[in-house]
C-alpha cells in the first residue's frame, strides 16, 4: 500500500526503508530536501491517493502538535493520521477529536527498537478504532518483527503511547537493575572478570536479555567503561510513568528510583546531601567538605 | 569423564541427565534410594576413580557444610569437590581451606536455568583456580547452552556464587520493573489488553528477555493472574545482595526495593503503616481503620 | 481588625477561635446555620467594611474554586481573598489573574497544625505581594504561635501552598522512618520494651520531635498499636510532591518511597507482586499462593 | 556516686563535665595525660571503690573490645562495665558472657545527644540486667535530660546499642526527607525565601523537630549553604539499621534510600550510571558523555 511518512530522520528514515523494502509505496517528507520525497505538506497531501494515510515520526510536543495541525487543513474526510512519535498520551484523544471533527481518523503508536528496528524489526502498540487499526495493517507488517510478537492494539486512542510510555518505564529499571548489579560486582574482591561473567548471562540464565547482549556488546567495546561518564539523560516516558503510577496510586518504588538515579547522575553537587551534610555537622560536629 | 553427583532433586536430577546425553559417566547419590546410584558417599567415592570430581547440589547451609566435611574424610589428595548449589558466597574459602588442608581441590559454581535448564543448558559462573576449572570444563561444556555464552571463570573461591548472588539481586529488580508496569497498565483507563501489550514487546522492543517470554506464558495460562496470589517468597540472595551492596557502599535502590516489596507481599498487616496510621490520627484526627 | 472566615470545620472553626481570642472580629460562614454568621455568602460580604479581607477555609477543588468564583462577584475592588485550604499550588496564579481582573487581591496561604493548632498555633506560609501580606499581618500573627517562628511570606502567588507541599511531602518521609524504625524494633530479639525505647528519644537525642511525641502518645493510649490497621490514606499533597520531584529533577527517593508506601498500605492483593509470583514459578518451579 | 570513665574526646570529655556538675566522682582516663585523671587503666581501677562502675567511651570495633578485655582482667567480681561508645549489637552478648564469666557484669548503652548532650542532656538506651540498671542509675540521671524522657532499659545485653542503631536509621530517613524537600523548595519557580520557609516550620507544623531547628541554624550561618559540598560520611549504624531490616524481613524502603543517597554523595562517578548510558548508547544512539 501507500504511505506518506512526515520525518526521516533517525527513526523515520530507518522506517521508510524497511516498509520499502516490503513492498510499499512511502512518500516521505523531511524539511532536509536532500533526503525528502516532497518539496512540502502540500505536496506529500497531493501525491497520494485517498484514502491516505500519514504517519508522522516528528519530535514530541510542539512540532508534532503543529504537524498534526497542518495535516488537519490538508486531508480529506477517510483519510489516516498515525503519530508514531514520542507524544505523551494525553495529547491523543484531543488529536483524535480535533481531526475527527473534519472526518479524519487517527491512530497513535508506540515504536520501540532504536537503531535496531531497521534490521530486526520495531515493537508497535497501537491505539485507536479496529477499523483504522485493520486498514494500516500491511504497514504494521511490514514494520514489525517476523513472527507473532511485536505487535498490538493495546485500546482506544492513546493506549499505543500508554503502552510505550509504560514500556520505557520497565526498560529504565531494568537497565537500573542490570547496573547496580554490574556496579557491585565491579566492587567485589572475589570476582576479578566481570565482563565474563555479564557475558556468562547471556544464555541459559535467568536474567539473559536483549539488553543484555548489549551491555555484553558495551563491554567488548570497552571493557570498564572508561570512556563514558556515568551521565544518563531521560526523556519524557520515564517522568511520566512514575506520574502515572502516582495518579493511579500503584506503588512503584523500582520506576521511581530508576529515575531519580539519573537526576542523580547529572547532578554536580546535591542540595539535599549539602543539607544533610549540614545536619550532621551541626548536631555531632562531624566534619564536612567544603 | 566421570562425575560423582550429589543430589538428585530437580535441579540435580536434571542436570544428571543433561550431563548423561553429553556422553559423561554421572554416578549419582541421593537418599531417595529409588534414584541414587549409589547406597552411600563412601559407595559412591568407590565408585570413582582418581582424580575424583564430586558435585555437591543439595540445599545450602548445614546440609552442604556437612556433605563437604564428609566428602572431605572420603576423598584423596587430587580429588575435586564442586559446590554447586546456593552456598553463600562467603562460605567457599574456608571450605576451600578445609579441603585443601587435605589436598583436596574445590570449585564453587554458581547454577542458572531453574527447570529449563535441563533442556536449554544452565549459565555457570565458577569460582576457583585455573587448574581445576580446566580440569572439569568437559563437565561444564555439558551444563551449560550450545554457543559462546553461558560460563565464566568469575575469579577466586566463592566468586562463583558471587556472581550467581548479584545473578539473582538482578533478577529480582528486573521482576520488579516489570510487575510494576504492569500494574499500572492494568490500572491505566486507555489500555484494555494487557496481555496483547505483553506479547508484543517479546519481539522488536528493548525490553523483551527471556523472563518478559515467561510472563507472556504465564499470561497466556492465566490472562488476569486471577489463581495467583500477590505472595512473594525471597531466597537468600537476594537478601546478601543488599547486604554487599551495604559492605562495598554500592548505592542499589534498585534492588533493595525489590526486595523490600517481596516482605511486605508477605505481611498481613504492617506494623510501620499502623505507627503512620497513629500519627495521622493523632496530629490530624485523620480517620483510622480498626 | 475584621475577617470573613468561609468554612467552619475542623480547621476553620477552630481558627475562628483562635483569631478571636486574639481579639480580632470574625464573621464566619458555614452552610451549617447552627455554627455560621451569616446566612449568605453575600450576607458575609455585607456585614464586612471595606476594604474586606475573607479566607477560605473549604474542600480543595471544585468547592474552593467555586467559593472564589462567587467571591469575585460580590467582592470590591481593594479586597483581598485568602485561600487557607489544600488547594494546588497551580490554581493560585490564575486564581489571581481572575480576582486580579477585577481589582481583588489574592493570598495563598499554606496551614500547618492539625487539631492541635488552636492552641498552639498554626504554621502559616503565604504567597503574594508584599502590600496584602502586610495588611493581614494581624490576622496571620493572631494564628501562628508566639515567638519568632511559624509565619513565612514564601514567595508569589502559589508559594504558600507549594511550601505547604513540601512540607507535607517531608511529614510523610518524616512518618514512613518513623514506622520503618519501630517495625523493626518490634522485630528484634533484643528489644523487649519498643514503647520506652520511643519514649526515650523524646528528650536530649538527635530524633526528637513533635511527630516523636505524638507517637509516644498514640502508644501510650495502645502500646502494641493492635487498635489501628496498617492502612493509610494520602492526600494530594504527598503525590504533588512527587509529581514535582519528577518535574523539576529533583532526586526524591524518600518521599517517593512514603507515599508508594501508603499505595501499598491499601491494597488487598498486588498485581505487581502477582506478576512477580508468576515468574517464579514461571522459571523456577517454585511454589505459589493461590 | 563513683564512676570511672575512659575516653575522654568530644563525647566523654562532655559527658565527665556534665556527670561531675550533678554532683558525682569521675576518674577519667584518656591516653592523653593532660586530660586524664589517671596514669593507667590500671590506676584507674586502683582509684575506683569496689564495687565499680566503669564507662568506656572509646571507638567502637577493637579498641572498645581491646578496653574491655582489658578491664577483664582488672576487675573484681561484681564490678560493671558499661560500654557507651557506637559498638555493634552484635557485640554486646559475648562480651556480656566474657566479662560474666569472671563474675564482673556488663550495661551496654546507647548514647545520642552529639555536642548538645553537655548542655541538653543526653538520651540513654541500656541493655542489661534490670539489678545493673538500678544500681547505675544515678550516673544514668547525671547524663539524661531532666525530666520524664531521655532514657529507657530497652531489654537485655545488645538492646541499648541496638536501639541507639535503629535511632540513627530513623535520623538518616529524617535528615533525607528534610533535604529532599529542601531540594525541591530551591528549584521550586514560586518560592523565592527558602531559609523562611524552613524557620516557619520550627513552631506550630507538624515537622517541627529539633533536626529542622538545626537546619535553620544552619541556613542562618550560611544562606545557601554555598560552603558545604554535598558529600556525607555514614557511620556503621545506618548501615547494620538496613542489615537488620533485610534479616527480619522488614520493610526499610525509606532508611535503605537514605544510606544509598549517602553513597552516591561521595562518588566521583557512577559505575552503574555508566553501565546505563552505554545502554543507551547501544539501543538509541544515544549521545553520551565522555
Amino acid at each position: 500500500m501507500q504511505l506518506g511518512l512526515i520525518g526521516l530522520g533517525r527513526m523515520g528514515g530507518n522506517m521508510r526503508d524497511r516498509i520499502r523494502a516490503a513492498g510499499h509505496e512511502v512518500v516521505g517528507f523531511d524539511h532536509n530536501p536532500d533526503i525528502s520525497d516532497a518539496a512540502s505538506l502540500a505536496e506529500l497531501v497531493d501525491k497520494l491517493a485517498a484514502p491516505r494515510v500519514i504517519w508522522t515520526m516528528v519530535p514530541a510536543g510542539k512540532i508534532t502538535e503543529d504537524t498534526v495541525d497542518q495535516l488537519a487543513e490538508l486531508l480529506s474526510p477517510g483519510d489516516i493520521v498515525i503519530d508514531g512519535g514520542n507524544s505523551k498520551f494525553t495529547d491523543d484523544a484531543p488529536r483524535a477529536a480535533r481531526l475527527g471533527a473534519k472526518g479524519i481518523h487517527y491512530l497513535d503508536v508506540g515504536v520501540s527498537g532504536g537503531v535496531w528496528g531497521k534490521t530486526n524489526g520495531y515493537a508497535l502498540m497501537v491505539g485507536g478504532d479496529a477499523a483504522q487499526v485493520e486498514h494500516c495493517k500491511p504497514i504494521f507488517e511490514a514494520l514489525k518483527p517476523a513472527g507473532e510478537f511485536g505487535f498490538a492494539h493495546a485500546g482506544t486512542h492513546g493506549a499505543g503511547h500508554y503502552a510505550k510510555m509504560i514500556h520505557n518505564g520497565i526498560e529504565y529499571g531494568m537497565m537500573q537493575a542490570y547496573g547496580e548489579g554490574y556496579e557491585i560486582l565491579l566492587a567485589s574482591e572475589l570476582v576479578d572478570n566481570v565482563p565474563a561473567v555479564i557475558k556468562s548471562w547471556r544464555e541459559g540464565s535467568v536474567v539473559k536479555s536483549w539488553l543484555l547482549d548489549l551491555l555484553d556488546r558495551a563491554l567488548d567495546e570497552d571493557p570498564t567503561l572508561a570512556n563514558l561518564k556515568g551521565y544518563v539523560e531521560d526523556t519524557g516516558e520515564g517522568r511520566w510513568t512514575v506520574d502515572e503510577a502516582v495518579r493511579l496510586a500503584v506503588p512503584a518504588h523500582v520506576l521511581a528510583a530508576s529515575i531519580f538515579t539519573r537526576f542523580e547522575s547529572r547532578q554536580d553537587d546535591s542540595p539535599a546531601m549539602k543539607a544533610v551534610a549540614a545536619l550532621r555537622q551541626q548536631f555531632g560536629g562531624h566534619a564536612v567538605k567544603r
